[in-house]
């Protein structure tokens, strides 16, 4: 493996092997397995789990790293290309990217989707210019739509909640005060196809999944032996689920146009998870999120602080599933 | 000891087993102790000394850290309970906050005071519903009226400058543009007490400390062979000192009140420590100060240049102390 | 060497030792050579190369680094002496830097011109108080009019592309929305001429190179059997050129006035290299510059992305530079 852009261009047996990995390395510690090495970390948005969780893991492996926030104490940068830039961007990212890769072992790199243009987006066409200019191992910390970290981390949660393969997995949109990314969810629905889970997307009218990222979900879970479909029938969709998977985003009916899904999520706000929800889901049904979350705006405090919830087991797990792409991609 | 988080909860005796364990790790360097362990700080506030003393004294015992600054790079953290995050506010400190634990052998976190309700800044509420979401060592890098690393680094300043144990330490009061937090003065008074000394606040009218901290402080003087007492008289607080500890803080008699604190010092600039203060006090007297102190404002350019200043031996004993505090709550 | 602030206070042979050493270190890693050694950085402006690369070089050499960056998210600092200090900044170099370095085995800063006072800039007073701050082992990671660091990973990038010795540099400037600082061009005319190169520094009207620069450009040039000479006439100026070096900076003529340099530079927008400038240079005139640079404002596309671009090269000597330098500094 020499990048970790897209969990769907990892063959399913390399993404096995790299679970079996993280649960190596949660047990057995390789305390010098990348001693010497240096990730390169860039983030053009914030993080919290992913900025912490590459650190760490390069830590715990004996390795550094280093960080670089442009515009936030580094130079602005370009991302288009043949622009006269005298604008506020110093640097364009044909220069930036390839000397930090030069500096570095591996580099990864967070740039959220711009959110004007689905096809653009959902083409990776920023990320996919950057990462065509950078010859080392390469991570992808969340680009427009895809988040190939958070996903593995969801599919360790799964196999450490003995959710099983052929589980029910309902991934629901919820309220957030404004359009969010299609990263998440893209990433998580194809885990679970992958995984070959019955997966249920339930979001209201106006923010069905682009049908690209469902058909390519359904390739997978054919190939899995899962299933996807989609509704906006809550009880129907909860009906038996082992997991409720929570996540917002923005209306893809309108995507680009704020205004308008400002209107469309106005009347939305019931779309805050909460127990009653559960009401003909498996007794065990349990609850994650990716997080950030906002706290009784997508899911309420009693669900979050009460035993449904796998949201911290979820976080946790971004590390040693961290460890195991840093792992895969720098040892020698 | 599993947390580091209020000196006053330390029993003496392990104060003075820390405050050995610093000179010891200063003159005997263990650079593996902490090998492949890492610390996590999280900074809801402005640091120099905190950030970096924290990260050197990590490196220096072979381990590492990683930081995250809410809201700077960071997603920007609510800490109230119950609220609807339909603000600015991405994530709730419950998750942000184990999450980030679950990622470190260790967490710091600083998060000043809110300066609104004394009650609930003396409470320390913010940092303890904070601090009980963490299962891991914990250390307060300071709180809304605590700061634990800076008073053990203070206690440490006093031995190095072998100011006997019975000495007269005068903590006064100094002038700043506006109303600063507790934090420090509550720490260091109490640390003083706790050390045995001759202790004697120096305050203008409305600057009080709070009968709690006195009362707890004298308590700690008791318990020690020491005093503390309170003034506005700046001369005969000063006759005889060993040490003039300065420090700026709000007025606690409109706790909150911005307009009514900044009435209050208007007519006290005169509360800049100059040469002429030393006048009745011990030709030895020295000045100690925490820092970030502005000069001649709180104190004059001549006092911090001269002889009697002990601010870069206080600041630079904050690696020492850290290193102590971190190799007791981490070595193995 | 105790300390690397300027390349025209090193001895010409302990330059060549640098390099030398950057060599070596290039291709037979050290790394434990400065196992357990920090080094402390404060960066006043934004940085990615100094910033990863004096990183990325301590952990390719065994060693650690933190990172105080004043006014974002650590206390704003006061440079000036005798300032009553009741304005933004909380606290003084003059407490800030001997503390910082008291915590580290060598300190790095980066402190721009402030493009006021010529004279000022060119006396480096700014850097130079700091500079009496620190005793500890300090690199200039760019002052008012110095950038050594630059100039050194330059140098090596002229021996890696097999420039001789006695080649000709034309040292051009270029245009740029506003007046940048002269640190790079005075650094980089200084290493060219003392490397014993043909130098020809190429402006307009009005953005001569400071007399003293020059001046002590062709002392540096007569003993190493190079020669220092300026025009405005690019065509003559590229004539048989090795290397076209481009650098944008302010008006000479009108220094710290910007509307007056704004007036000056809005008729020299042609003064972005292209192509058509190396029409009578040496067929294989390679381009340098020190990034961050704007493309088509400064540099056009074709140039950057053809084959005379250097820049990648230049900015990757940034990490074996800086391992030399801190190897040199550091290694007991």
């Amino acid at each position: 493996m020499k990048r970790f852009v897209d969990l769907a261009a990892v063959p399913r047996e390399e993404v096995l092997a790299l679970l079996a990995l993280a649960q190596r390395l949660q047990h057995h510690p390789e305390p010098r397995a990348l001693a010497g090495k240096i990730l390169g970390l860039v983030f053009f948005n914030p993080s919290l789990r992913t900025l912490a969780s590459c650190q760490a893991a390069m830590l715990r492996l004996g390795g550094g790293s280093f960080v670089i926030n442009p515009g936030q104490g580094s130079w602005q940068l370009e991302t288009r290309t043949g622009t006269v830039m005298n604008g506020a961007a110093a640097e364009h990212v044909r220069e930036a990217l390839p000397v930090l890769a030069s500096y570095c072992d591996a580099l990864g790199i967070r740039a959220f989707a711009e959110g004007k243009d689905l096809a653009h987006d959902l083409a990776e066409t920023t990320f996919g210019a950057m990462a065509a200019l950078i010859d080392k191992p390469l991570i992808n910390l969340e680009s427009a739509a895809n988040h190939p970290c958070q996903a593995l981390a969801d599919w360790k949660t799964l196999d450490d909640l003995a959710v099983p393969r052929s589980g029910r997995f309902v991934l629901s949109w919820a309220w957030h005060p404004r359009a969010l990314p299609l990263a998440v969810p893209a990433a998580v629905l194809h885990m679970a196809a992958l995984r070959g889970m019955e997966v249920i997307v339930l979001r209201p009218e106006g923010f069905a999944l682009p049908p690209p990222l469902m058909q390519s979900a359904r390739q997978a879970a054919a190939g899995a032996g899962g299933s996807v479909r989609e509704t906006s029938e809550r009880a129907a969709a909860l009906e038996g689920a082992d997991i409720l998977y929570v996540k917002e985003w923005g209306a893809t009916a309108c995507y680009g146009d704020s205004a308008a899904d400002a209107r469309l999520r106005a009347a939305l706000t019931d779309w805050c998870v909460r127990e009653e929800w559960f009401a003909t889901a498996a007794p065990q049904c349990r609850v994650m999120h990716c997080l950030p979350v906002r706290r009784n705006t997508a899911i309420a405090d009693a669900v979050l602080d009460g035993p449904r919830s796998a949201v911290q087991l979820e976080a946790h797990n971004r590390l040693p599933t961290q460890m195991a792409v840093l792992h895969q991609l720098l040892k020698s």
